[in-house]
């Protein structure tokens, strides 16, 4: 299907190009757009009908957005602003260099442009930046049958009928009803007779991480977002909250792995802002990581008397390091979907205890077995590696599960408490582990 | 109000208990019901009308569940039955112990008891069991007035009715048609000329990850599954898909810290599970640090003739394990949401060089400086270091990039292939750097 396309585009049969793409789906179409060199891509997003093209268009990476809103004329500007649904255009607005931000505002009427401009100024991720203006608004003396006409009259331009909002005169918020409502109702039951009374919304303001998990509660579909006035402003849509969730993942996940999070999608990101993104918290912990050092060098007598010593240090400091971050991993990921709350502090402290003394004493046993019978390591070595295994386990399942919810505590990201601080603070407590019980038991 | 109703609980008063509980949410009053005590709970469950007791039932965890049902009479099993959405159903029989399983079917009709045990045999995580077949049914020669009025009729027992599956007499998925479509279109309309024909749809047996990615991309509310005749079996919804995601990503995360997944809470987990979810991948990264203690072994001449060189093991161990688990991480989670695919492995692996590159510059400058200058270390160790810092960070940066593609490559999953793993080999990279470069520069 899509070669075939692309050789109809190679071969300029625009007509078929028309009569097969307007048959596909605008994800597809869009996927498709990546695929065609630049000057046919014009051409073809020409040939598309208008509301195919502003479909399209809001599906296509921001660099093909740049290239063809520059690209064309003011009155196919207008004519795509025209199609596309306001979030979009905010979203896409949000990501342009200001000569296409203004070459946008120029084509479009005195009242969109104060709305955008308002948009534009809504914080990154709070829900005004991520809302639609195109929502069904009800008067709650309408009837069933009135509401349905009204929703046929006006729908079209709509991101979504399922669901409808009822407003006063001053826009003030007073219900939600679903279509489906409507629907099973009696054609004459009025609207505040059937519609959900004290809705759940949200301020224009809130985080989008609280937003989505709103939406995964109470399994939503859309909500309504109102200003400090309770007037209601815009909803925001399931499928925007998808991508919210996975991006909160996202940079989760980057913020567990010692990085500065970041949107941008790592294929289009050069190394150098790759680099830039990583270096802060590698120095910060390579610096950190000197503390290790200086116990080592503090002890050096000891290695040198007993150098064998030496060669257990990594195996210790990385099964620390493991056994910390399995345990922050699940009590950050608990915390991010509100699994754990801050009052289980103790629950989760004694929980890492357990499972500290249970794992410690397995990998314990399984190490002093290794190195003793198989590598034939002197008995109290053995015993001091063991011994000192056994502790770093313990010490590590705690600090990994109480980091994090300390730092939520005191209000930072719990996800910047993963391995990689842990791992620091966990080698340096296992090395004075270490050192201590090879001077008790070997006497050194 | 939580508080407020705890109180009229422990005082008994259950008309106002009813009163106010049946304004609340369904998920709300299930939150409520984990923190009344035992005795009083099935009370307050028996006074809840018929729907809102099931929908409050599909939201308590599974021990309540499991309570309940143990302990109300037959007639209330299948009265809670009726009203619970199919998908809702299965859900909770597949957590339930054998004897509870009886009991409900005991409680369904033949027809329902074939249809629950055939859910029940759907492969866990398929779109068989997380699919719902509550949905609506539409014939293709239908007006859109007979549609609507066939919609009111059999709307209230569908789980949604915002898109609609047109099928035909053998039950074949012929189209779908948003419920948006039917009202903003004609009465006398026909829905076969309206409806999106040749629609997506799910197989039974595709996996969950699968289905949510497309969910994803095509911003669907709903999909229909069919099995392999084509003929039309259920729905899945976005709800579910939205719990999928969360449940996908705390999977990823959960292999990427070296543990075997778990569905389970933490703070449900009893310590022995929790312990047996860890110790296999602890034990299998220990076992082979043994390599990197071996390789200090055999340089322990070198160890003890320099023994501060032992002192930077751990910076450089921790630095080498951060540059690759901060690539891995990137290439995991773009590989998980489809932004890097297994052709781009060269482009990942010309990227990761250039950041290595440049990051491993940085950090050996940085790393120089300060134990040359500031920690007075001898000039050829100091150069040592810095020169096993930069390959070392290049080369965990290649491959903690490369890794996870090859992984997907061999089909075993890319997240097994994060830091704990990536960190092991790095160890011993690093250390045999180290150790050759020490013996070049030294002359030992």
């Amino acid at each position: 299907m899509k070669e075939r396309i692309l050789l109809l585009i190679e071969q300029g049969k625009y007509a078929e190009i028309r009569k097969e793409i307007i048959e596909m789906n605008v994800v597809d179409i869009a996927q498709l757009f990546e695929e065609i060199d630049q000057q046919k891509l014009l051409v073809v997003f020409r040939i598309l009908p208008k509301d195919i093209a502003s479909g399209v268009f809001s599906y296509i990476p921001y660099e093909l957005q740049r290239y063809i809103i520059g690209s064309i004329t003011d009155r196919e500007i207008k004519s795509i602003l025209d199609e596309l649904f306001f979030d979009d255009t905010i979203d896409f607005l949000e990501e342009m260099p200001s000569n296409i931000v203004k070459k946008v505002l120029k084509n479009t009427d005195e009242e969109t442009r104060k709305l955008i401009n308002q948009f534009l100024n809504y914080p990154e991720d709070s829900a005004g930046s991520v809302m639609t203006i195109e929502f069904v608004d009800l008067k709650k003396e309408m009837t069933v049958k009135q509401a349905l006409q009204h929703i046929k009259e006006t729908g079209v331009d709509k991101e979504t009928i399922n669901t409808c909002y009822v407003i006063d005169n001053n826009r003030i918020l007073e219900g939600v009803i679903s279509i489906r409502k409507l629907i099973l109702s009696e054609e004459s039951a009025v609207v505040k007779d059937i519609m959900e009374k004290d809705p759940a919304y949200i301020n224009t303001h809130d985080d989008q991480e609280k937003i989505a998990s709103l939406f995964k509660k109470y399994d939503f579909l859309s909500m309504p977002v109102v200003d400090n006035e309770r007037r209601l402003v815009g909803i925001v849509t399931i499928d925007d909250i998808v991508d919210i969730i996975d991006q909160e993942n996202t940079e989760d996940l980057q913020k567990m792995a010692a990085m500065q999070p970041t949107e941008e999608k790592y294929l289009k990101t050069n190394a150098l802002v790759l680099a830039k993104h990583r270096i802060v918290w590698l120095l910060i912990l390579m610096v950190s990581a000197t503390f290790t050092g200086n116990i080592i060098r503090k002890f050096d007598d000891m290695l040198q008397s007993v150098v064998v010593l030496a060669s257990f240090i990594p195996m210790l400091m990385d099964t620390g390091g493991n056994s910390g971050s399995q345990s922050s991993t699940l009590v950050i990921r608990g915390l991010a979907l509100g699994e754990i709350s801050l009052r289980d502090a103790l629950k989760v402290f004694w929980k890492e205890i357990q499972v500290g003394f249970l794992v410690g004493l397995a990998l314990s046993a399984v190490n002093f077995v290794r190195i003793y019978y198989f590598e034939r390591i002197d008995l109290s070595i053995s015993i001091t590696v063991s011994i000192t295994l056994f502790f770093t386990v313990v010490l590590a399942k705690v600090v990994g599960g109480i980091l994090p919810i300390i730092a939520k505590k005191l209000k930072i990201d719990p996800a910047i408490m993963a391995s990689p601080l842990i791992t620091t603070i966990v080698d340096a407590a296992a090395l004075l582990i270490y050192f201590s019980t090879a001077a008790w038991l070997l006497g050194i």
